[in-house]
């Protein structure tokens, strides 16, 4: 994120004094972080743990991938209706490890239980960092007592000591909340998230937490998960690649004392959803923003689709395409390559009906360029933080709104030296 | 296409001494070429003019895009059996450009049937360059006289001056000639493209002509043309971004005396495919290493798969992933991200059975990192210029073979000022 972008990050993500949002105390859910000396720099916190004693309601979303982490291998198997912990590593994704990676977090669930008596059913296992390399288990291992040592009920601080410790090449933490009232009882929606690279999640983003007090069934929480992923995480572009590790983890302590929502009918449920949702909005545009070597914010909304797949498609297509990315990068009114982005996308188009709008003018209509399309003016939106990009395809009533950032010199540096 | 990477391409595709391979004569085939003054560049020949005063027996094949430029629109006009121009400007794709794009083709080709008496349906149109401009027709139309007059039998000199005059982005000329004998008569090939950015051809690349003085029926020259895209210009990308313009045109003189082809089966015929592809696959791959800023060329197999659309996507998914392409940029055997790629593909796939090797080195096997891998000799092998990577999958017959570049700083310099 260049120095522009941080600024407009920090209009929209931070408190007005530029320090972080606080997250709340949610009763239930105690956090700890430290460093197991996975990376060179010092004092680098690289592990996270995430204590629920009464144990936690929970929904959890993984990658689709076909080739995944054993984090995900292993919290794919079935779980105990409530959870007791989440631990997080970072540096190493733990993925195409094998028996090694898999046989680790067994050695890890071993070693808290000397403490706290968890059983394997109620543990999840989340990695971010390089693929393919040797999971650094005795160093973690070592460094779980002190981990647990310091677990404590949650704060601003260890929120933000949490979000700052899942980072990998984020250059900034990710921490969002919500709250709301459910028949005068206060309702808390707390949620952090990491991921820059690597970064077109085909389920959820590298790693997203998200914890409530809300008293709700499961089957709803899974639901609410579910429901809001399509236009949250699962809208976001930055390289088109999608993680090996992907999840986002949704956890409700039901603390508040609400009465329990088990209804999909309610207006109590249809409140949590909205709030719910923009809150994962939140992390999810935070994580493109934040997108390696990114220098604009850039939405793509697709309207007038003939059904919801072509719409999504279309606006991936664009938000994926090289070309367009490193015209945006370079301030290039290049428009051409959002046709051609939308032309090769294999979705119903018809060109003599596509309106095309670079924020708020006008560029392409009938098929031809706009009478009123001025160049220099449309130079002059081009060098903006935000680029918005509207496309009506005119055929139908879908529309899908995808998120991403541009692709810049930066992204190569980062990427071509990652595992130095 | 950096220095180490050109004299890389010299060895391959020049002769000897370094200087241009030289094209046949054809009988038949008159080329010219000249300068519209569509460039700044001063003397940039920008127009070409391939003129077949016989008529030529023709094959075609034009981009998938549903965005295509008004030069695929024309061409996909019903046309005689027997073709007598090819016309070709650079710096302008004519694409988006509407009823002003198309009508200034009708404006060319009565220019030129001014001294040459052509119709409408014995014309092909190419073009390159920006999409979404207003075509330049006036600065064409002036040029037309000078193009017709210079109109000579194809030498070496015209088809390398041919070469040159359609290239953009390109950093050197793309010429390829293959011959045989049939009955003691000798057949010719020669064939020029272009292409350096917005490759990942659906059909054809973006502008490939090929010609011959075979003498086969209009039937098998079709197929010939269509059997050998697969494995030569649809197996090549750069960017992973499709061309609003792609072709490839095949065209035969039939002045060679040999007995017409008519028969698919016989030897002749499959005699001329192998020698076409040959032709095809030189072609595609010089347009690959000379993608935009590229410094390795590197050749993905793909074999065991369950079929064949699974190979050519695990192909293409590595092929076209950011963060693949930035690894090998940074000579980093960063193999996970290869397993990441072929993870979100959407094939058939059992991580478990694959095997991954970087050249001659096994990296990956039933699951995990192979025993013998050492990443010091992964990283030597990275610092060539051709970097071969293997993947079997080990569930099927099905192999899939794609040509690619890495994606550089140098990239992102040329598409961030393309226009400029």
């Amino acid at each position: 994120m260049d120095l522009k972008l941080k600024k407009y990050f920090k209009t929209q993500f931070l408190k007005n004094n530029g320090s972080f949002i606080d997250l709340p105390v949610l009763d239930g859910v105690k956090i700890s972080s430290s460093s197991a000396k996975l990376y060179k720099k010092k004092n680098r916190k690289d592990l996270c743990l995430f204590y629920f004693e009464d144990g936690v309601n929970h929904a959890a979303v993984f990658t689709k991938s076909k080739v995944f982490a054993e984090c995900i291998k292993w919290n794919k198997k079935p779980k105990t209706k409530k959870i007791k912990v989440l631990f997080v590593n970072t540096k190493n994704a733990n993925a195409l490890t094998g028996k090694q990676g898999f046989n680790s977090l067994r050695i890890i669930r071993k070693e808290i239980s000397k403490k706290l008596n968890i059983k394997d059913k109620e543990c999840y296992f989340a990695s971010t960092g390089v693929i393919g390399e040797k999971f650094p288990i005795q160093k973690i291992r070592k460094a779980i007592p002190k981990l647990i040592e310091k677990n404590k009920v949650s704060s601003a601080e260890s929120w933000l000591d949490a979000a700052k410790a899942i980072m990998t090449t984020d250059t900034i933490p990710k921490l969002s909340t919500n709250s709301f009232f459910l028949n005068k009882k206060k309702i808390n929606i707390a949620g952090i998230a990491k991921g820059s690279g690597m970064i077109f999640p085909n389920m959820g983003t590298m790693l997203g937490f998200i914890f409530t007090d809300l008293n709700i069934s499961n089957q709803l929480l899974k639901l609410a998960l579910k429901n809001n992923l399509d236009k949250t995480f699962n809208a976001v572009s930055v390289d088109g690649d999608t993680s090996t590790n992907d999840m986002v983890l949704l956890f409700s302590t039901e603390r508040a004392k609400n009465k329990k929502i088990t209804n999909i009918k309610t207006k109590e449920f249809k409140l949590f959803q909205s709030k719910l949702h923009q809150v994962m909005l939140s992390l999810a545009k935070q994580i493109t923003i934040d997108g390696e070597g990114a220098s604009k914010f850039i939405e793509i909304s697709v309207t007038g689709a003939q059904n919801d797949r072509d719409a999504k498609q279309i606006a991936f297509s664009i938000a994926n395409s090289q070309l367009f990315k490193t015209a945006i990068a370079g301030e290039d009114p290049n428009w051409g390559r959002i046709l051609m982005a939308i032309g090769k996308s294999n979705s119903s188009i018809n060109v003599n009906k596509i309106d095309l709008k670079l924020g708020n003018q006008l560029v392409f209509k009938h098929g031809n360029i706009s009478k009123s399309y001025k160049e220099k003016k449309a130079s002059k939106f081009m060098k903006g933080i935000k680029i918005k990009i509207f496309i009506n395809l005119n055929l139908g009533k879908s529309e899908f709104k995808a998120y991403t950032c541009d692709l810049t010199h930066k992204y190569i540096s980062i990427n071509a030296d990652y595992r130095n």
